[in-house]
This record gives C-alpha cells, sequence and structure tokens, in this order.
C-alpha cells in the first residue's frame, strides 16, 4: 500500500556524542523509532515570492476573511477535515498502563501514521499533562477548532466513557474512542462471518466477555445492539450481575442490560453451554472451562501477547477461533476500522459517528470476506487493500442516512 | 530551497456538489488553499506484518517502556524534538483582528509550512477556542508534552505578555511569541546593519516606535537590551511616559524603561531630531515630521500593505528605509528568524529561549549580509538559503554557551 519510505531522521550521524543511547544497536525496534516515526509535509509550494504572498500574507488574508463570514468554509479552506487529533492521557498504554503522556507517544505516533496509510487521513499525537476527568474534557474541547475529528486512545476505565460521552455532547466533530469501538467493531465483524460460516443467527447465540474495561463493556453494548441473543461479562471478581455489592456505576448499568441468563459465579460458571468467548482482559482460561462450552463455540482470545486461551487447544473445542495476534489466523485488528471510520466521516463532514454508522462498518468490514470464508478466514488482513475503501464508503452512505453529514 | 510540490487536494474533483464554493474560480488564492496546504507523513514504512510489528505493537512497546524509565529517551524516539505547536486564540490575526480560531487557520496553516520550508521544523497549527488567559495558558501547558516547542502566533495584547511569560515559567520547552520577537530579531539585525553601513553606533541612536502593541513593546525592550541610546515608544494618544495617567500595566512597565529624553506629546514631536523611526502600528506619518528627523536617518515603516511613511517619501529624508513588503527593498519579515530560532532551539532540545539567543539570532541574520551590505540591502532575502543555517547553529551556540541546552 505504501511507497517505500527511508526515515531520514534513522541515520545515525544525527545522534550527538553523549546523546546517543547503545539502544539502537542491539534492537531494530529502537532504531526505527529514532527521531519518530512521522513528518509534516507542505501540499503547496512555497518557491518564490509569488508563492509566499499566495500561501501566506497577503493572500491567506482574504481566505480568512471568507472563513470569518461563512464559518463552514474551515473545511473546504483549510485541513481541519482531513486531520484527526489523537489524544491520550497514557494512562491505559497497550498492556503498561499508566506510563505517562511522553511514554504514550511511540504508540500515538504510530496510531497516527497508520491513520494515514491504511486511511489516508492526516493525524497528530497529542498526549496531555493530565489525567484528571474535566480537565482532559476541557483541553479536548479547546483544541477541537483545529480538528476534523478526535480519537481517544488509551485513556483508562471508567474516565474513558466520561470523557467521550461528554466531548460529544459538546463538540460538532466526531469523538471516537478506539480502545472501545474499534475493537468492538471489528469483533462484531468477525462474529457475523463466523454466524454466516455455521449457518447460525446472532440471536441464538449467548456469548461471555471477560474483562469489563474499556473495550468489554463497548463490545457487549455493541454486541446488544446488533441482536446477539445474551451477553455475560466477566471482571477478576466473577460475572458482572446485579446482585454484587461491589459494581461501579459503569458496571451497573452492564450488569442491568446483560445477563438475561441471570448467571452468577466465575468466569468458567458462566462459560458452561457458552456460544462464544470473547477475551480482553489476559489472563488464562482454563481448559476444562472452554470444553465445556457449547458445540461449534467460537473463540475470540484477544488478549496480546498471551491469548486468554491458546489457538491450539481452542480449536480442539472451537468451530471459529480468533485471537489478537498476527501470527495466527483471524487477527482482530483495530487497524481493521479506525482508518476507514474517520475517512468515512470526514469525507461527508460528519458531526458525530452513531451506533448505525459502527453497524454499518462493521458489517461493510465482515462483507470484504465474501466467498472466501472459512473457519481461518473470518476477518480480513490488515493489509487487505480493499478494507479501507470499503468501511469508508459504509460509513459515509450511514452518516447520510443518519443526518449527520454535513454534505 | 523547495521541490516543486502540488497540491493533490486542489484538484477541483473533489469538491462535492452543493458543497463547492465558485470563490475557487475567481481567485488562485482560493484555488491554492482548497484542502489546505499541508499534510502529515509516515517516515518509516508500514508495508507489511514485519512493519508493524516494529513500527506498532508489539515493537513500539519496548519503545514506550523506555521513555517511562529515562525520560529524556522521548526526544530521541519520538518526533517531540522536531515539532513546533502553532499556537493561537484567534485574537489578533494579520491586520484583521479577532477573527476567531477556525478562520485563523489559514494562517496557522501558512506558519506550519513556512517552519518547514525555511527551517525543516514540522509545526502544527492549534487554533483554541478560547480567549481566556488561564484557559490558554492551561491549555498549551497541558498538550505540551507532545511538542518541542510552543510558537504563541496571533494572540492580541496585552495577553500575549502574561500567556507567554507564565507558560515559560511552567515548561521546560521553548515559548516564543513570534509576534514579539520575530520582528523584534529581525528589526534588530536591519539596524545592526544600517548602523555599520553609515558608520555609526547603536548606542547612538535615539529611536520612536510607532505602536505599543506586541511588536512594539518587544521591539522596544529588545533594542534597549542590544545597547541602543534611547528609544520613545508612541501609541494613539502619543508619547508613552511616566506623566500619564492612562497606562496600563505593561505602559507603565515601558514607560519606566524608555523614554530617557523625556519626551512627551505626539508621535510627530518625538520624531523631532530622531535617528531612527519603527512602524508597528499603521497609520501615516505626515512628511513634515519625517523631515523634522535626524540626517542619515533610518526609517523602518513595517505596516502592510501601507507602510507608514511610503519608501519613495522616506527615500527623500532617510538614509535607509526598510519596509514589511515584498515588493521594496529591506523587506522586514519575521519568516528570516523563526525558523532558524526553534531549529536551533531542538536542535540542543533547548529548555527555553533566552535574551542571549535571541541578540545571536539577530546578529547571525545581521551577518549574512556581509560584504554586499548596501543601503537597500540592509537584510536578506527570506529565500537566501544561507539564512536558517546561519540562525540556526547562532541560537544552537548560544543556547550551549547559555546552559539551557540538553545535548
Amino acid at each position: 500500500m505504501a511507497a517505500e519510505i527511508v526515515n531520514p531522521r534513522s541515520d545515525s550521524s544525527t545522534a550527538q556524542a553523549g546523546a546517543a543511547e547503545p539502544l539502537d544497536d542491539f534492537d531494530p525496534a529502537f532504531a526505527l523509532h529514532r527521531g519518530g516515526k512521522m513528518a509534516v509535509q507542505a501540499t503547496v509550494p512555497v518557491r518564490d515570492r509569488d508563492d509566499l504572498s499566495l500561501a501566506y500574507t497577503p493572500g491567506v488574508a482574504k481566505v480568512c476573511t471568507a472563513i470569518a463570514e461563512k464559518p463552514e468554509l474551515v473545511h473546504d479552506y483549510t485541513w481541519k477535515s482531513q486531520v484527526v487529533a489523537v489524544v491520550t492521557d497514557g494512562t491505559a498504554v497497550l498492556g503498561l498502563g499508566d506510563i505517562g503522556p511522553e511514554a504514550s507517544l511511540p504508540v500515538m505516533e504510530g496510531k497516527a501514521i497508520l491513520f494515514k496509510q491504511f486511511g489516508g487521513v492526516d493525524a497528530v499525537p497529542i498526549a496531555l499533562d493530565t489525567k484528571d476527568t474535566d480537565e482532559i474534557i476541557d483541553t479536548v474541547a479547546r483544541l477541537a477548532p483545529s480538528f476534523g475529528g478526535i480519537n481517544l486512545e488509551d485513556i483508562s476505565a471508567p474516565r474513558c466513557f466520561e470523557i467521550e460521552r461528554k466531548l460529544e455532547e459538546r463538540l460538532d466533530i466526531p469523538v471516537f474512542h478506539d480502545d472501545q469501538h474499534g475493537t468492538a467493531i471489528v469483533t462484531l465483524a468477525a462474529l457475523r462471518n463466523a454466524v454466516r460460516l455455521t449457518g447460525r443467527s446472532l440471536g441464538d447465540l449467548r456469548a461471555v466477555i471477560s474483562g469489563s474495561g474499556a473495550a468489554g463493556v463497548a463490545i457487549a453494548k455493541f454486541l446488544l445492539e446488533a441482536g446477539i441473543g445474551d451477553v455475560t461479562v466477566a471482571d477478576s471478581k466473577g460475572v458482572v450481575s446485579a446482585d454484587r455489592g461491589d459494581l461501579t456505576p459503569v458496571k451497573q448499568e452492564l450488569a442491568a442490560i446483560t445477563n438475561k441468563a441471570g448467571l452468577s459465579g466465575t468466569l468458567a460458571d458462566a462459560l458452561a453451554g457458552a456460544d462464544v468467548f470473547i477475551g480482553v482482559s489476559g489472563g488464562t482460561v482454563p481448559e476444562a472451562a472452554v470444553a465445556s462450552m457449547a458445540k461449534d463455540s467460537f473463540i475470540f482470545a484477544m488478549a496480546n501477547p498471551n491469548p486468554e486461551v491458546h489457538p491450539d487447544i481452542a480449536h480442539k473445542y472451537a468451530a471459529v477461533v480468533a485471537t489478537g495476534r498476527s501470527d495466527f489466523p483471524n487477527q482482530i485488528n483495530n487497524v481493521l476500522a479506525f482508518p476507514g471510520i474517520f475517512a468515512g466521516a470526514l469525507q461527508v463532514r460528519a458531526s458525530r459517528i452513531t451506533e448505525a454508522m459502527k453497524i454499518a462498518a462493521a458489517e461493510a468490514l465482515a462483507s470484504v470476506v465474501g466467498d472466501e470464508l472459512s473457519a481461518d478466514y473470518v476477518i480480513p488482513s490488515p493489509f487487505d487493500e480493499r478494507v479501507a475503501p470499503a468501511v469508508t464508503a459504509a460509513v459515509a452512505a450511514a452518516a447520510r442516512a443518519e443526518g449527520v453529514a454535513r454534505r
């Protein structure tokens, strides 16, 4: 998909005496990341006085005046509708936890270049020096005029839920917490194809989700919206059910809408007879619990680098096995969703990303698999070039149908 | 300096029915600005699973962990030390005034691409949806972890002074209000060469500055630091002197350090016998007042597009004439300073931009003129390729000498 790119900054000559770290020498990851992974480029020429007088003063003044008089022109004459802020506070970075804003930047830059490579969307990492919910909301709201969308990233639960909800209320551009919805969308796409493969219906399935953080909560809600039969969520203390006295407000809400079966007890208890296992928590599920699931089950063990159920064990019992890893079939990878979702939303200048747009994204992603559907192919590869255009078109069409598109 | 660049977004096919503006058709400035003037690019490849596993998960995790353990590594392994935030609140944009954050974006993007073209510095426009001084300070402080420097832009006086001072106190990266210091640095460079041309000394000169906004205040302070004999500032009500009862705190401070001659009255009164006129306010200076200046005066009439003294009139009386316009000789243009200043500061990871660094920048800029010095050539062209490297090197060396360099 990308032309060959050479990182001009990874040249070792840029390292100054006394400042160079030996890390680059023994690990290719450090050499690759030296100087960062991204740059800004001009898309207009600034070669001479004529160029300067058009791109900058005095020519730029009339463009500014036009926007001041007709604010929606900002989408036409700036990069606003091309660029997304990738915002984090560094509190839930990969599996590393709260490592702070600076240490989170390599991930945010990585996310930014994935936006560009896979969706053609410009993205800028914004790592914030605050963990306070209200301060994060205020800060993002204040810098929003510069951006066409806000991708929240690696912000820990439960703060991430409130931050996203309040920003959606305040802003007229899409706000999307990828750890929640990106994961949920790709999971639903894989599940739709697993259902199709086995000739079942989503409404017949009972799923058990291990993990009640950002991803677990979002997947549970999203699968219910999509029409799954039942979902039971388990956290480290067992099944999230209304009779527990230790639930946070978020988990109380979850308990109210999930677990129609009225289960209690451990994750293993909930798995008995379940059709789907979705792991977004880490830890290990005992083989006996896997064996107790219904026939032709689906096991999506997405913890990285160690899936909750190793695929070798999962395959003994399940009809479809997916993981978060690239070295097994059926990788549930958010990069399948977020570039196309923002590309589609920006294309039609959507004011928000609705549930119908997320469902449309999952359906488009599932449809890419088409007739090649098999137990080892329920979700496309991140490098399948059909993915981003399909998701982009579906999200843009859904935005128009939802009435949130502005062109 | 730049290779030919074609704006892929200026293609008219990107305009959607109903959204296209006819503006592009009758004005090349609008066509040029369509879709904005900048983009993000990846500097590392993401072609396949191996690339992805190095640039993103799992490879990125060890880079994050290394930064968490040794925070200064953020400068080595992210783009932080390559990238500057161009921050505005849209209150003092060009000569247009308070046009708001969205309408200011074309200028901020223009600034960003000048940073790149002339200094090799990546820059990101951040236009804020607040005019509150404390909110601006808090917001910029919170997003600072992502950036190697903060360029404040087009924030109105007197708020700009407090915002810059408090951010300098809070942050360990350079904070630089270009409307103040960029203008002051280029003015001093031109003045140094004018002094050299006419065989005088800076200490012999009395300057009169018309305008007491961001630029006027900064130029006055900077010329005094550089050793000018005396500076008198005039605002719309006349000479800023301690006996006036209507002075803001900023102007009271200015009155205390300027106007050793104890002048009062109008701008025209102050100009009688003055050696230097510096216009940063607009308006027109009567020819009689220009005629009353000392022999071999210097007239820097920098208002755009209409200089306070037209060069045809100024040349009747002055030894050296400079303006802010590109179509007359001696253009005082901030682009001569800010790219090299930030490039030099970032190169050595300076924690701030000191007065000595600013003086060094002015001297380096003046020195580029060298033996070609003439009345029509006291300041280099913005397209002189020697400028940015000279300023960069001088600023980096001064930062080391000042003890604010971190490598």
